[in-house]
């Protein structure tokens, strides 16, 4: 296992102190593992996330002003204690709720939902916003039903962009389900990625194939193929995200062509080109776009696409000012 | 050979199309392979950097106000023509000149002097910065003398700033220069790189080996050495810095945390715990940091670190407001 890590039970809490030293703006509670804005906004709705690390920037690089209030990250690819969310909950909590934004995995789901429970009896108000954006698969390795991928920096900021307007929980709620519900995500690894625990690749994948439909921890997807151009490729996941959600001439969408943490950004950029094509093709029209490393698994090659069919509340939303570690804008 | 592309000859225009359809703010000119500011801006000193494709987001991700005003990409690891920087400068030259800035590598060198030539006979005032910051070795395959690496977006972001605040062509160029004479860098790879034209990884490196010193083309370094873990690979990156430009307490630094492609996030945060453990021992200050993918070498494992020694003119025009799709703060 090639790595630049000390020891694999050590990676979370110095990769946390990594943070700490490297956003000043950002407090983080290196023990209890929480990344958080450094001042409680009261009277603000408070978006907390969080999930197994090895996502990176997802969460902890989306907290501050318009997206997330904290982030509690797990070990790398397992769900976060409900002590963690709790512990989150009450450090950013300014007396109008928390929003859970929540990945659609077993473990985070369960956890999240005795977080919410723990955080009631504490008085704090919760509501739980579920991601399961990927329409790859039904049911998977960690999951009942889709899983969460990319909608989740759609969510993060378009909520956290309501929340930081001064709206109430359930609205900042429904906004975020919203989108979840608008949005749908692909995604295509060329090679598996290693986890320190393990130290060893997640599958085996011959070296001229690809997994198609694979999910965010190297779950396995619909099918294996030949690796093919770049074209066909993104025509294969845009076709999937297409039959689940039609889009029609005229329909504004928000776009994210994501890196799985080992393809080159010059890569993504001609996948870009070519969802950029298709759309056009049909009078789909692009109106915001992310391409880079924003959900991440590990060291994967692979390439994750995310669409979201966006209104005008969530364009303007998507404007609004955010300064984060890993988006940043407006401010 | 994993890639997502659809042909190695087709790579960079298509990729170049990307970046246009995912920042409209930037004029592409897929034809002269020319990436620059929609305006040129009368008055204002220009800047154009360029250099071989493969090192995204540099050059064309730190095009935009506060930093550079075109950049010339070449295709991978190959210099841009002298054709390119001369209808680069074109583009972009607001009569009040244009500054070169140069990693040096013998390719860039005489095709950035070739195109000062052939600009200064359109009548555009040239002035040349180069970027020779890799402490690794003095001479290497592609280079007399020290390599460019990650003190270019040191050099890009500080000169971009004193021009965007209106000073002439000396001031930008003898900053640039300052910056570059403050800057050090070195790079450990764990993995080679492919490029799309031979398909194959440049160079063979052992699964418990790593290559200290590489170049950011996959350059031999200093030495092949067994895997150790991070914190005696900052040590001895941190060493080589230090011992050709020492630092003593209280001085201050600007410092880069670099992936060349195919480092996790997260591992990059380990690397900067390690290197802010390290100066702060030393009393050291980190003004200002980066930690990311800046400059890649496509999907390399490795991770580049760059120390600036920086005075108080740097860390304002560092603050300056900078708008690029891989850089942004202030607007």
């Amino acid at each position: 296992m090639k790595k630049f890590i000390n020891a694999p039970e050590a990676l979370l809490a110095e990769a946390l102190s990594g943070i700490a030293a490297a956003h000043p703006g950002l407090k983080v509670d290196v023990e209890n593992k929480v990344i958080s804005r450094r001042a409680r906004r009261s009277g603000k709705v408070a978006l907390v996330s969080g999930g197994g690390s090895g996502h990176e920037p997802l969460h902890g690089g989306f907290v501050g002003e318009g997206m997330l209030d904290a982030a509690c990250p797990g070990e790398v690819f397992t769900s976060p204690v409900p002590g963690q969310m709790v512990a989150a909950a009450q450090a950013v909590d300014g007396g109008a709720g928390v929003l859970f934004i929540v990945k659609n995995y077993t473990g985070d789901v369960l956890n999240f939902r005795m977080a919410a429970e723990l955080a009631a009896e504490e008085g704090i108000a919760v509501e739980t916003a579920l991601v399961d954006d990927d329409v790859a698969v039904q049911d998977s390795t960690w999951t009942a039903g889709r899983r969460g991928t990319g909608a989740t920096v759609f969510v993060e900021k378009i909520a956290g962009a309501l929340a930081e307007r001064g709206a109430g929980l359930a609205a900042v709620a429904e906004i975020a389900k919203r989108v979840n519900a608008a949005s749908r995500s692909f995604a295509v690894a060329l090679t598996a990625c290693t986890a320190p625990a393990s130290g060893k690749p997640g599958f085996d994948l011959p070296e001229d194939e690809m997994e198609v439909g694979v999910g965010i921890h190297g779950e396995p997807g619909r099918r294996r193929e030949k690796l093919r151009p770049a074209k066909e490729i993104v025509a294969t996941a845009l076709d999937a995200i297409l039959a689940d959600q039609p889009l029609t001439a005229g329909d504004e969408t928000i776009v994210m062509v994501n890196g799985l943490g080992g393809t080159p950004l010059i890569e993504l950029y001609v996948v870009f080109h070519e969802i950029a094509a298709a759309l056009a093709d049909k009078g789909v029209v692009i109106a915001r776009n992310l391409v880079g490393n924003y959900v991440t698994s590990l060291d994967m090659a692979g390439v994750s696409l995310t669409v979201c069919k966006a209104d005008a509340d969530m364009l303007s939303l998507w404007d609004a000012p955010v300064n984060t570690p890993a988006l940043r804008w407006g401010v």
